[in-house]
């Protein structure tokens, strides 16, 4: 059972490096967005569509490539967990070494369409933990990045590093009423999918006193398109809670590492959070978590009249996964 | 019925002036948002929630002044219309003078939390239309500027000003399916405003052939918390279609001429667009258009296969208003 030991020093040494391959990730994707963005049918003189969905493909490809390429050559022992090891429902289980566990660009719909809100997602799994967690969106130069133990922070403008959240004490959050949920459509289009979801928005956002049964009346809901950039905005302190169905691993590893480390607590389904809400195992994101598809994230939250903010937190994910419907997430 | 009259030159210096003043009260967004994301109860004592909203406010306040005084001071002629102009249902009509449409911070809701989609929406109104439009978010340095009959432009990062669409061309929408469409849960959250948009959003969302009933698949759906960053994202390209029911004029004033300069379509309630699609008016912004707190927007579409880009506009704004629902907006 012997596996290759990082020290908390090679952690952070790892993480410098992945900054560096992430700004360079970083670099292509702006000039993919800006291919895309400008290509046009009387330009290439060939049908639009298909060429800038060429385009998508080819830098899709090509931030992989580079990533991969960079972090193989510097840590051949690594394993990897992404869309390439995953095959028609089936995975290789995690192991106790080191894998880089990667979403090149993360808010793939917004990098095709230009919506300046897409990233790259870099994490590191250890000893079957999320450990290292880099979020980058190079549109707006915001650079989240977190080691397990050691806290989470965001560069700005290539600005000193702050800690996360940036609030010096996380901010009070007593109820769902005053929430900024980030929620996704996802792509399970289908009627279980669709409904489960449409009516479990409608009472995040109903009104109770205004008819609206299991309201909750939350501030507001959010469908930004990027997992990770919800799960960074969580570990901000600018989202309060992020729920998701049918994301996968690399989409949220990261940022679990961020959240954690801000202070945040990230649970899985809805079964989890019972099983494991008045236990040792609150919050621990195991290998059943990670790979369950299924995620919920809370940010810090302080202490208020006597409760303890930790209480705060497991009330509200308690609260809110007695509001939304749950449902099985498809294959796709 | 002699009123001021401006001309072609004029309505350049007007935007060359407001630009100056967008940045102004961009640095103070920024500023504001600040202050508000580090605040917490421990730096200053007191209760933070409590200490956070006046902190808002205050900001809130002084950007809405700052551009008040330097609008006032430079066209002291001008009218103005914005929520002061407002009250309890009452608004005086609008006259064919030259007034200022502003919303000083737009997306108040993601400023409040931390969320860097904010920005400063000015437009002006002449002879009844909205002519000038101005757009900036100062997170993103974003700055997109149109006057009617002039075109409209996105500068980023201070560069040189592009013309919009981004695409030298439109690019082609043939359906829904291919659609990223925008819309909001908004602040009506009584029953019968909820289940209209939960209803319309799985339809739009939802795949026909997996048991949504007049589903369209839309690539997706966004909820980013700026009306006026939505109608900018339209222009741009980046967006294809735009839903908003109880938004004010000053929330889409100034994207109306985006959109409109980079070849889309604003029209309004449903009851507009069947009156008008066949006629001349169709895509006019009239009074009763801009203040009708409905709104419907589609970008600009090439032509394909033999249908004008105009004509796919029409037969998609047409399938939209068939899928979504009508719900009267409140006076919030």
């Amino acid at each position: 059972m012997s596996h290759q030991k990082l020290s908390s020093d090679e952690l952070k040494s790892i993480l410098q490096f992945i900054t560096t391959v992430a700004r360079k990730a970083g670099d292509l994707i702006l000039e993919g967005s800006e291919a895309i963005q400008t290509t046009s049918s009387q330009e290439t003189g060939v049908n639009e569509k298909k060429n800038s969905v060429d385009l998508v493909t080819e830098y899709d490809v090509r931030v992989e490539e580079l990533i991969q390429r960079e972090l193989k050559e510097k840590y051949p022992n690594f394993k990897f967990i992404g869309e390439e090891s995953y095959s028609a429902g089936k995975r290789d289980p995690l192991t106790d070494e080191p894998t880089f566990c990667v979403d090149p660009i993360d808010g793939t719909t917004n990098f095709v369409h230009g919506i300046p809100w897409v990233c790259v997602s870099m994490g590191l799994i250890y000893e079957r933990r999320p450990v290292i967690g880099l979020i980058y969106n190079p549109f707006l130069n915001h650079l989240y990045t977190g080691i397990k133990g050691q806290g989470a922070h965001l560069s700005r403008n290539n600005g000193e590093p702050r800690k996360l959240p940036l609030s010096s004490l996380p901010k009070p959050l007593l109820s769902l009423n005053g929430a900024v949920i980030a929620v996704e459509w996802g792509s399970d289009r289908n009627a279980a999918s669709i409904d489960a979801k449409s009516l479990s928005f409608s009472r995040l956002a109903g009104d109770p006193e205004k008819g609206v049964a299991l309201g909750k009346m939350a501030h507001s809901l959010r469908s930004l398109g990027s997992g990770a950039l919800n799960c960074a905005l969580v570990a901000q302190g600018a989202v309060d809670i992020y729920w998701e169905i049918g994301s996968w691993p690399w989409d949220v590893c990261a940022g679990i590492v961020l959240v954690q480390e801000a202070g945040g607590v990230v649970t899985g389904s809805h079964r989890t959070l019972e099983s494991t809400i008045s236990t040792d195992q609150f919050g621990d994101v195991t290998e059943a978590v990670l790979t369950g598809r299924k995620y919920l994230l809370i940010r810090g939250i302080s202490d208020s009249q006597g409760e303890a903010g930790k209480d705060i937190q497991k009330r509200l994910l308690k609260e809110f996964y007695e509001t939304v419907v749950d449902v099985a997430p498809q294959y796709t």
